[in-house]
């Protein structure tokens, strides 16, 4: 039975980001046909530059701050960039792959990454600035043909 | 096949209801049978007046303020109204639809909109205070039932 | 037929994790096999100690904050330290059962509570730390497969 998965991201944070690719990748290992559309904020994870200024959401901020209570008196925009510093470094030496190289091997994996097209207009992307090995960008209709044409699928949303 | 997508909404800011109307009038424009359940947060939108107060996310006023290096030293607060102003005054110059607009094209569509009872209870909010056109107010095994009852199904959260 | 329900969990904030625990104990009572995958933050969930320093979202917090003019000034983290106070607090009177009730409920109706073994690596968690009655800890593989191997299934994400 030719079953699918697919992943809708519409959240640009790391913390959203990281578990979708480590999904698709997981999913599209043990042969299921895995698809994801990036709409909203999820577009600039496909951009080759703006994917270097991802964060950790806010209430991933908030989280880390509860271990390190100096942080505590910071504002927001402070909290999420001071929180992100320490992640990205603990990320390092804990050699978890980057977004980048999860895109990369979701590419080599045979993952289809459809990029949205009112995404697109709405956050003035052209799509040469997006990385190589990307699907053309689509609108809703044909991710949700993606799914609904196969004879099983499930969807999971970030 | 009878295909059924359900959408459930329970967050109530305006960067997680657009995409969930934009992806259930998509669906409903396909032939696909489309249902909503609103509940938690998500309650709101479903409320005459409340709808005129969401507001983008934290992580979304976040991303815009990276754009507006004026708006850094700004508390939660203050930073998530002054983004959403700027984004509401975008999306009127560029045409977006305004998410009461969404509602009513989900209506004439033929979605299913399901406001959760519990969540009405939770906000206090008597369904007379919800727009017209909605389905009545039921609980999750309602919309369970709405998803699993079809032959194949599909459910995206926000 | 043989339905499913996965749902997973990787935001660790009271306002997912209610709604979570909400749609798996009204899943399972329905007679559908229901599933539960916890990773990122969400692994926090499951452990019997840092459970009680769950809170709102960020945005759950702005939404009770416009109800509470008093709070406006505060900055992210006292804001949703305030705020989550102030819900449990309506939650207790209000008789809303606790996650930790929740939680007990999905084991007694036979929800299986799957923990990431990545996330417990990620935050530092034995699993003899983790509540009794949980599946063992296992990979993203499993719980796709728990889903992908019914006939017939759906995935709700938070």
């Amino acid at each position: 039975m030719s079953a699918r998965l697919g992943i809708i991201v519409v959240s640009g944070t790391l913390d959203k980001v990281l578990p979708a690719f480590m999904l698709a990748n997981t999913s599209a290992s043990m042969g299921i046909e895995t698809g994801m559309f990036f709409s909203f904020y999820g577009i600039n994870v496909l951009h080759k530059e703006r994917i270097k200024n991802l964060t950790l959401s806010t209430d991933g901020a908030i989280f880390f701050s509860s271990l390190n209570p100096g942080l505590k008196d910071l504002n927001t925009v402070e909290l999420v960039g001071k929180t992100t510093e320490m992640i990205k470094e603990k990320f390092k030496s804990n050699k978890v792959p980057s977004v980048e190289d999860l895109i990369k091997q979701a590419i080599d994996l045979g993952v289809k990454i459809y990029p949205c097209n009112n995404a697109l207009k709405m956050f003035g992307i052209d799509s040469s600035e997006l990385f190589e090995g990307l699907e053309n960008p689509v609108g809703a209709s044909t991710f949700i043909n993606f799914i609904n044409s196969a004879e099983k699928s499930n969807v999971i949303t970030f």
